[in-house]
Protein backbone atom coordinates (compact mmCIF):
# COMPACT_ATOMS: atom_id res chain seq x y z
CA UNK A 1 0.00 0.00 0.00
CA UNK A 2 1.07 3.63 -0.61
CA UNK A 3 -0.48 7.40 -0.14
CA UNK A 4 -2.70 8.60 -2.30
CA UNK A 5 -1.14 12.51 -3.32
CA UNK A 6 -4.86 13.40 -2.52
CA UNK A 7 -4.84 11.95 0.95
CA UNK A 8 -1.13 13.63 1.56
CA UNK A 9 -2.78 17.22 0.54
CA UNK A 10 -6.26 17.97 0.63
CA UNK A 11 -6.99 16.65 3.96
CA UNK A 12 -4.09 18.35 5.40
CA UNK A 13 -4.76 21.60 3.99
CA UNK A 14 -8.17 21.39 5.42
CA UNK A 15 -7.40 20.15 8.97
CA UNK A 16 -4.92 23.37 9.00
CA UNK A 17 -7.15 26.27 7.49
CA UNK A 18 -10.13 25.04 9.83
CA UNK A 19 -7.73 25.70 12.92
CA UNK A 20 -6.32 28.53 11.50
CA UNK A 21 -10.09 29.89 11.46
CA UNK A 22 -10.87 29.07 14.52
CA UNK A 23 -7.76 30.93 16.30
CA UNK A 24 -8.12 33.73 14.78
CA UNK A 25 -12.18 33.75 15.94
CA UNK A 26 -10.46 33.88 19.20
CA UNK A 27 -8.76 36.51 18.28
CA UNK A 28 -11.24 38.55 17.11
CA UNK A 29 -13.22 38.16 20.39
CA UNK A 30 -10.74 38.47 22.42
CA UNK A 31 -10.03 41.67 20.45
CA UNK A 32 -13.67 42.68 20.98
CA UNK A 33 -14.33 41.65 24.88
CA UNK A 34 -11.20 44.00 25.30
CA UNK A 35 -12.21 46.79 23.02
CA UNK A 36 -8.57 46.83 21.38
CA UNK A 37 -8.56 47.74 17.39
CA UNK A 38 -8.56 44.63 15.18
CA UNK A 39 -6.03 46.26 13.56
CA UNK A 40 -3.18 45.42 16.38
CA UNK A 41 -4.00 41.91 15.58
CA UNK A 42 -3.77 42.07 11.86
CA UNK A 43 -0.96 44.22 11.30
CA UNK A 44 1.41 42.68 14.14
CA UNK A 45 5.03 41.74 13.05
CA UNK A 46 7.40 39.54 15.04
CA UNK A 47 10.16 41.71 12.88
CA UNK A 48 9.63 45.06 11.69
CA UNK A 49 10.79 43.28 8.13
CA UNK A 50 8.69 40.38 8.62
CA UNK A 51 4.96 40.27 6.99
CA UNK A 52 2.17 41.20 9.32
CA UNK A 53 -0.09 38.73 10.72
CA UNK A 54 -2.87 39.51 7.72
CA UNK A 55 -0.44 38.62 4.98
CA UNK A 56 0.49 35.09 6.85
CA UNK A 57 -2.89 34.24 6.42
CA UNK A 58 -3.42 35.50 2.72
CA UNK A 59 -0.24 33.83 2.17
CA UNK A 60 -1.51 30.23 4.11
CA UNK A 61 -4.48 30.25 1.87
CA UNK A 62 -2.60 31.28 -1.35
CA UNK A 63 -0.36 27.90 -0.92
CA UNK A 64 -3.55 25.43 -0.11
CA UNK A 65 -5.79 27.25 -3.05
CA UNK A 66 -2.84 27.10 -5.70
CA UNK A 67 -1.21 23.54 -4.13
CA UNK A 68 -4.94 22.56 -4.92
CA UNK A 69 -5.15 23.76 -8.46
CA UNK A 70 -1.89 22.51 -8.77
CA UNK A 71 -2.00 19.00 -8.03
CA UNK A 72 -5.40 18.72 -10.12
CA UNK A 73 -4.45 20.36 -12.93
CA UNK A 74 -6.78 23.30 -12.79
CA UNK A 75 -6.25 27.41 -12.93
CA UNK A 76 -5.24 28.80 -9.91
CA UNK A 77 -8.18 30.58 -8.65
CA UNK A 78 -7.84 34.27 -8.91
CA UNK A 79 -8.65 36.01 -5.56
CA UNK A 80 -7.53 39.19 -4.76
CA UNK A 81 -5.91 39.77 -1.15
CA UNK A 82 -7.53 43.08 -0.01
CA UNK A 83 -8.30 41.31 3.07
CA UNK A 84 -8.72 43.95 6.35
CA UNK A 85 -10.71 42.68 8.58
CA UNK A 86 -11.09 39.26 10.93
CA UNK A 87 -14.60 38.72 8.97
CA UNK A 88 -12.82 39.44 5.68
CA UNK A 89 -9.92 36.51 7.00
CA UNK A 90 -13.25 34.41 7.38
CA UNK A 91 -14.31 34.53 4.21
CA UNK A 92 -11.35 34.26 3.08
CA UNK A 93 -10.59 31.10 4.65
CA UNK A 94 -14.23 29.93 4.02
CA UNK A 95 -13.61 30.33 0.31
CA UNK A 96 -9.93 28.38 0.23
CA UNK A 97 -12.15 25.30 2.27
CA UNK A 98 -14.95 25.72 -0.62
CA UNK A 99 -12.21 25.68 -3.18
CA UNK A 100 -10.41 22.20 -1.59
CA UNK A 101 -13.57 20.36 -1.11
CA UNK A 102 -14.48 21.26 -4.53
CA UNK A 103 -11.49 18.91 -5.69
CA UNK A 104 -12.04 15.36 -5.70
CA UNK A 105 -9.64 12.20 -5.07
CA UNK A 106 -9.69 11.37 -8.93
CA UNK A 107 -8.51 14.62 -9.78
CA UNK A 108 -5.18 14.31 -7.78
CA UNK A 109 -4.76 10.85 -7.50
CA UNK A 110 -2.42 9.58 -10.16
CA UNK A 111 -0.68 12.66 -10.71
CA UNK A 112 2.76 12.34 -9.04
CA UNK A 113 5.03 11.95 -11.58
CA UNK A 114 3.56 15.03 -13.20
CA UNK A 115 5.74 18.37 -14.06
CA UNK A 116 5.01 21.59 -12.13
CA UNK A 117 7.07 23.99 -12.74
CA UNK A 118 6.97 27.39 -10.91
CA UNK A 119 7.25 30.82 -11.87
CA UNK A 120 7.99 30.05 -15.08
CA UNK A 121 10.12 32.07 -16.92
CA UNK A 122 11.83 33.77 -14.16
CA UNK A 123 15.20 33.10 -12.82
CA UNK A 124 13.39 32.03 -9.59
CA UNK A 125 11.87 29.27 -11.79
CA UNK A 126 11.34 25.47 -10.43
CA UNK A 127 10.55 22.69 -11.95
CA UNK A 128 8.78 19.61 -9.95
CA UNK A 129 6.85 16.75 -9.81
CA UNK A 130 3.49 16.86 -8.12
CA UNK A 131 4.94 14.65 -5.99
CA UNK A 132 8.09 16.66 -4.71
CA UNK A 133 5.91 20.02 -5.13
CA UNK A 134 3.82 19.33 -2.48
CA UNK A 135 6.33 17.49 -0.17
CA UNK A 136 9.16 20.04 -0.03
CA UNK A 137 7.74 22.47 -1.24
CA UNK A 138 3.73 23.61 -0.97
CA UNK A 139 3.80 21.68 2.39
CA UNK A 140 6.01 23.25 3.82
CA UNK A 141 5.53 26.84 2.81
CA UNK A 142 1.60 26.11 4.17
CA UNK A 143 2.74 24.80 7.42
CA UNK A 144 5.63 28.03 7.86
CA UNK A 145 2.72 30.70 7.45
CA UNK A 146 -0.05 29.13 9.61
CA UNK A 147 2.48 28.91 12.38
CA UNK A 148 3.71 32.25 12.15
CA UNK A 149 0.05 33.41 12.07
CA UNK A 150 -0.31 31.40 15.56
CA UNK A 151 2.86 32.28 16.54
CA UNK A 152 2.28 36.30 16.02
CA UNK A 153 -1.59 35.64 17.75
CA UNK A 154 0.47 33.87 20.21
CA UNK A 155 3.03 36.77 21.10
CA UNK A 156 0.00 39.10 21.61
CA UNK A 157 -1.35 37.62 24.44
CA UNK A 158 -4.75 35.50 22.41
CA UNK A 159 -5.15 32.52 25.04
CA UNK A 160 -4.21 29.53 22.14
CA UNK A 161 -2.24 26.63 22.61
CA UNK A 162 -0.77 24.38 20.53
CA UNK A 163 -3.99 22.12 20.46
CA UNK A 164 -5.97 24.81 18.47
CA UNK A 165 -3.03 25.05 16.14
CA UNK A 166 -3.66 21.23 15.37
CA UNK A 167 -7.31 21.45 15.39
CA UNK A 168 -9.51 18.04 14.54
CA UNK A 169 -7.13 14.92 13.90
CA UNK B 1 1.07 6.11 -8.89
CA UNK B 2 0.80 6.63 -5.18
CA UNK B 3 3.52 8.57 -2.52
CA UNK B 4 5.79 6.06 -0.56
CA UNK B 5 5.28 6.67 2.76
CA UNK B 6 9.10 6.92 3.38
CA UNK B 7 8.87 9.94 0.49
CA UNK B 8 6.87 11.56 2.54
CA UNK B 9 8.51 11.54 5.91
CA UNK B 10 12.36 10.79 6.25
CA UNK B 11 13.01 13.28 3.10
CA UNK B 12 11.00 16.33 4.62
CA UNK B 13 12.37 15.38 7.93
CA UNK B 14 15.88 15.74 6.36
CA UNK B 15 15.03 18.75 4.25
CA UNK B 16 14.21 20.87 7.26
CA UNK B 17 16.32 19.62 10.13
CA UNK B 18 19.18 20.48 7.95
CA UNK B 19 17.95 24.00 7.57
CA UNK B 20 17.21 24.26 11.28
CA UNK B 21 20.71 23.14 11.88
CA UNK B 22 22.17 25.72 9.17
CA UNK B 23 19.49 28.61 11.10
CA UNK B 24 21.36 27.68 14.50
CA UNK B 25 24.38 27.93 12.69
CA UNK B 26 23.73 32.01 11.94
CA UNK B 27 22.25 32.43 15.39
CA UNK B 28 25.61 31.15 16.98
CA UNK B 29 27.33 33.07 15.09
CA UNK B 30 25.49 36.07 15.45
CA UNK B 31 25.33 35.84 19.26
CA UNK B 32 29.72 35.54 19.02
CA UNK B 33 29.74 37.90 16.88
CA UNK B 34 27.82 40.68 18.96
CA UNK B 35 29.26 39.25 22.11
CA UNK B 36 25.52 37.89 23.23
CA UNK B 37 24.84 35.85 25.41
CA UNK B 38 24.12 32.40 23.92
CA UNK B 39 20.75 32.37 26.55
CA UNK B 40 19.46 35.35 25.06
CA UNK B 41 18.57 33.54 22.19
CA UNK B 42 18.45 29.94 23.80
CA UNK B 43 16.05 30.91 26.36
CA UNK B 44 13.26 33.15 24.38
CA UNK B 45 10.11 32.80 24.46
CA UNK B 46 7.27 34.89 22.32
CA UNK B 47 5.23 34.57 25.07
CA UNK B 48 6.04 33.73 28.98
CA UNK B 49 4.46 30.88 28.97
CA UNK B 50 5.17 29.54 25.82
CA UNK B 51 8.00 26.92 25.75
CA UNK B 52 11.55 28.55 25.22
CA UNK B 53 13.61 28.05 21.47
CA UNK B 54 15.74 25.40 23.17
CA UNK B 55 12.63 23.73 23.79
CA UNK B 56 11.36 23.97 20.48
CA UNK B 57 14.27 22.43 19.02
CA UNK B 58 14.27 19.68 21.26
CA UNK B 59 10.79 18.86 20.22
CA UNK B 60 11.33 19.10 16.77
CA UNK B 61 14.38 16.54 17.15
CA UNK B 62 12.02 13.74 19.40
CA UNK B 63 9.59 14.56 16.57
CA UNK B 64 11.90 13.18 14.05
CA UNK B 65 12.61 10.34 15.68
CA UNK B 66 9.63 9.11 16.86
CA UNK B 67 8.19 9.93 13.72
CA UNK B 68 11.09 7.55 11.41
CA UNK B 69 11.18 5.09 14.76
CA UNK B 70 7.04 4.37 14.66
CA UNK B 71 7.21 4.21 10.72
CA UNK B 72 9.47 1.88 10.68
CA UNK B 73 8.39 0.20 13.18
CA UNK B 74 11.54 0.42 15.97
CA UNK B 75 11.40 1.88 19.22
CA UNK B 76 12.07 5.02 19.47
CA UNK B 77 15.47 5.88 20.50
CA UNK B 78 15.89 7.56 24.08
CA UNK B 79 17.91 10.57 23.81
CA UNK B 80 18.30 12.88 26.89
CA UNK B 81 16.82 16.72 26.36
CA UNK B 82 19.92 18.22 28.22
CA UNK B 83 21.27 20.32 25.52
CA UNK B 84 22.40 23.81 26.91
CA UNK B 85 24.34 25.50 23.93
CA UNK B 86 23.88 26.19 20.09
CA UNK B 87 27.08 23.28 19.93
CA UNK B 88 24.99 20.58 21.80
CA UNK B 89 21.91 21.41 20.09
CA UNK B 90 23.75 20.82 16.63
CA UNK B 91 24.85 17.75 18.24
CA UNK B 92 21.52 16.79 18.83
CA UNK B 93 20.51 17.51 15.81
CA UNK B 94 23.16 15.61 13.91
CA UNK B 95 22.24 12.51 16.00
CA UNK B 96 18.62 12.72 14.89
CA UNK B 97 19.76 13.35 11.11
CA UNK B 98 22.06 10.31 11.64
CA UNK B 99 18.85 8.39 12.68
CA UNK B 100 16.93 8.97 9.77
CA UNK B 101 19.48 8.06 7.88
CA UNK B 102 19.62 4.47 9.32
CA UNK B 103 16.26 4.13 7.70
CA UNK B 104 15.78 2.45 4.98
CA UNK B 105 12.88 2.73 2.47
CA UNK B 106 11.96 -0.78 2.91
CA UNK B 107 11.51 -0.60 6.78
CA UNK B 108 8.96 2.21 6.05
CA UNK B 109 7.27 1.51 2.57
CA UNK B 110 3.98 -0.96 2.95
CA UNK B 111 3.29 -0.42 6.97
CA UNK B 112 0.43 2.61 5.56
CA UNK B 113 -2.37 0.51 7.61
CA UNK B 114 -0.66 -0.31 10.51
CA UNK B 115 -2.05 0.91 13.74
CA UNK B 116 0.08 3.81 15.73
CA UNK B 117 -1.20 4.13 19.28
CA UNK B 118 0.25 7.42 21.12
CA UNK B 119 0.01 7.46 24.83
CA UNK B 120 -1.45 4.29 25.06
CA UNK B 121 -3.11 3.91 28.37
CA UNK B 122 -3.40 7.49 29.29
CA UNK B 123 -6.36 9.55 28.38
CA UNK B 124 -4.67 11.18 25.92
CA UNK B 125 -4.33 7.97 23.84
CA UNK B 126 -4.81 7.93 20.00
CA UNK B 127 -5.22 5.55 17.56
CA UNK B 128 -3.66 6.27 14.25
CA UNK B 129 -2.68 4.57 11.41
CA UNK B 130 0.71 5.18 9.74
CA UNK B 131 -0.60 7.37 6.77
CA UNK B 132 -2.86 9.04 9.43
CA UNK B 133 0.26 9.29 12.22
CA UNK B 134 2.35 11.32 10.15
CA UNK B 135 -0.20 13.05 7.68
CA UNK B 136 -2.11 14.51 10.58
CA UNK B 137 -0.39 14.46 13.68
CA UNK B 138 3.81 14.34 13.07
CA UNK B 139 4.46 16.17 10.64
CA UNK B 140 1.97 19.22 11.83
CA UNK B 141 3.55 19.11 15.52
CA UNK B 142 6.89 18.98 13.57
CA UNK B 143 6.49 22.27 11.22
CA UNK B 144 5.03 24.05 14.35
CA UNK B 145 8.59 23.77 16.33
CA UNK B 146 10.80 23.91 13.52
CA UNK B 147 8.83 27.12 12.53
CA UNK B 148 8.36 28.79 16.25
CA UNK B 149 12.38 28.14 16.73
CA UNK B 150 12.92 30.12 13.30
CA UNK B 151 9.97 32.55 14.41
CA UNK B 152 12.25 33.22 18.26
CA UNK B 153 15.14 33.49 16.10
CA UNK B 154 13.74 36.09 13.65
CA UNK B 155 12.02 37.82 16.45
CA UNK B 156 15.36 38.44 18.14
CA UNK B 157 17.13 40.23 15.26
CA UNK B 158 18.86 36.89 13.71
CA UNK B 159 18.87 37.71 9.85
CA UNK B 160 17.26 35.00 8.71
CA UNK B 161 14.58 34.70 6.01
CA UNK B 162 12.47 31.61 4.77
CA UNK B 163 14.78 30.95 2.07
CA UNK B 164 16.97 30.05 4.92
CA UNK B 165 13.44 28.14 6.38
CA UNK B 166 13.26 26.02 3.53
CA UNK B 167 16.16 24.71 3.10
CA UNK B 168 17.63 23.10 0.37
CA UNK B 169 14.22 21.45 -1.94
Amino acid sequence: MTISLYAASIPVYKQMLTSLSDILKKAEAHAEAKKIDQNAYLQARLYPDMLAMIRQVQIACDFARSAAARLSNQDIPKVEDNQQTFAELQTLIAGALAFLAAVKPEQIDGQESREIITRPGTPQERRFTCQTYLLTYALPQFFFHVTTAYALLRHNGIEIGKKDFMGAY
